[in-house]
């Protein structure tokens, strides 16, 4: 951190995967976790300790004056803790990928949104520097100060209001979760023959790498995109057993000659 | 190649994507690329000229007697080639996911399958080292042969039959085809809020780590796992203007809960 860069102090309501890897972020930036709020005694304290820092499990002690409150915490979880909260003249934001901002409105007078555009687990440690952090702020000047402040810990910073902010969440959905579920269906055919799925590995990132290289329009290929219907058939007919599976094939073959043809 | 290994001298039917990797990959692993047979003369010369080698349009201008003939073609161009082909005492195989081995029945003495799991596009170079080869053949030493051919150009040789072959492809094309599908889709979605697919690169690249790290059944998160009904409603009210994208999410949704409710 340089000399002239302000140290915050922050307090980070949610101990769970985003508090985590966030908090650890902006502490190694040179800021200041002063404290750590959690449904349970021992995730609260699992992550202060990283810091050293105070914890509880109860919003109503948070600690005054912090300079600003970050919720990580569930969505169903957020509007009841903002309901209970007294910040004073903190900046608060949540991370949240589908909240709106307005969210904070009436509870407090500077207010915002940090969403990180990635997903997180225990054990895994994406780079933060390549991570897109989406702003969102209530005043310019509290917008000049997250856009500062994602900036020390991202090399991918955006303004994003709400609307733009649940669009890439819901594009994030189809690719995280939806993408994800594709490998689970996978594995789930590929297990009734004793084929292994890491054999589609060198697949899976081609496929990845193609589809950023050439753009995915371009890179479509197979038999729904040249409408080959013999080996649709094969394919439908081999899943003869799994109804819900094929289903999903079915879809995903009208979805993708539904594409070719706006295409033309 | 070391002194002891057979030099094959091979034909080459189809001088497209595939083809034209596997070429230049026996090519380097010591092997002699003696003719190109392709539908069009410009495909067959541009391939050829790799390997200074005989090329023509015609089938039934194959070169007598080599040790392998090689038809990398589509699938429904399969069929009437090998109807007109005279191989003699040649061991011939096709390169395809979804045609069984026994459209080689009667036709040639000694046959097979050579399937390359990935997809291959021009201009782009997987390394083929990590590319899984799909062996299948009709007696025991034509296996060896194939076998062996494979292991001196990929790390990861697959002993298949022609239902397990169909099995992997149909894998591949939901990995493949489905999954570039969903990029497609997102980035239709992020279009209309002037938003770069881009930004969903790290998203992904962790979405692809994390479930060959987790398996993909554990690193299954979201709203429809979840089942975060207040989340679902704000996607599929974002994509009301999109009832085909509607359906995807819809039905993809179902199947993942579908899933948690198995695994539980």
């Amino acid at each position: 951190m340089t000399k002239n860069k302000k140290s915050y102090s922050i307090i980070f309501i949610g101990a769970g995967r985003v508090a985590g890897h966030l908090s650890r972020a902006l502490h190694d930036a040179g800021h200041r976790i002063i404290q750590v709020i959690s449904r349970t005694e021992e995730s609260a304290r699992t992550l202060a300790n990283v810091f050293g820092c105070a914890w509880d499990t109860d919003i109503a002690k948070m600690l005054p004056d912090p300079d600003l409150i970050i919720f990580a915490v569930r969505d169903d979880a957020l509007q009841a803790l903002i309901a209970r909260m007294d910040v004073g003249e903190a900046s608060v934001v949540h991370t949240g990928g589908s909240i709106p901002m307005s969210v904070f409105e009436g509870k407090a007078r500077s207010y915002g949104v940090f969403y990180p555009l990635q997903t997180f687990s225990a054990g895994r440690t994406p780079d933060i520097r390549k991570i897109p952090m989406c702003i969102e702020a209530n005043t310019s000047g509290n917008e000049l100060m997250l856009m500062d402040l994602a900036r020390q810990i991202s090399d991918v910073v955006l303004r994003v209001d709400s609307t733009k902010r649940l669009t890439l969440h819901l594009a994030a959905i189809m690719i995280n979760n939806f993408g994800n579920h594709l490998l689970v269906l996978a594995q789930e055919i590929l297990r009734k023959e004793q084929l292994s799925l890491d054999l589609l590995r060198p697949l899976l990132e081609e496929t990845v790498a193609k589809a950023f290289d050439l753009g995915p329009r371009k890179a479509q290929t197979g038999p729904a995109a040249r409408n080959d219907k013999m080996v649709i058939k094969k394919h439908l007919d081999l899943l003869s057993c799994s109804p819900e599976i094929q289903r999903v094939y079915q879809v995903f073959t009208e979805s993708i000659q539904h594409h070719m043809e706006k295409g033309k």
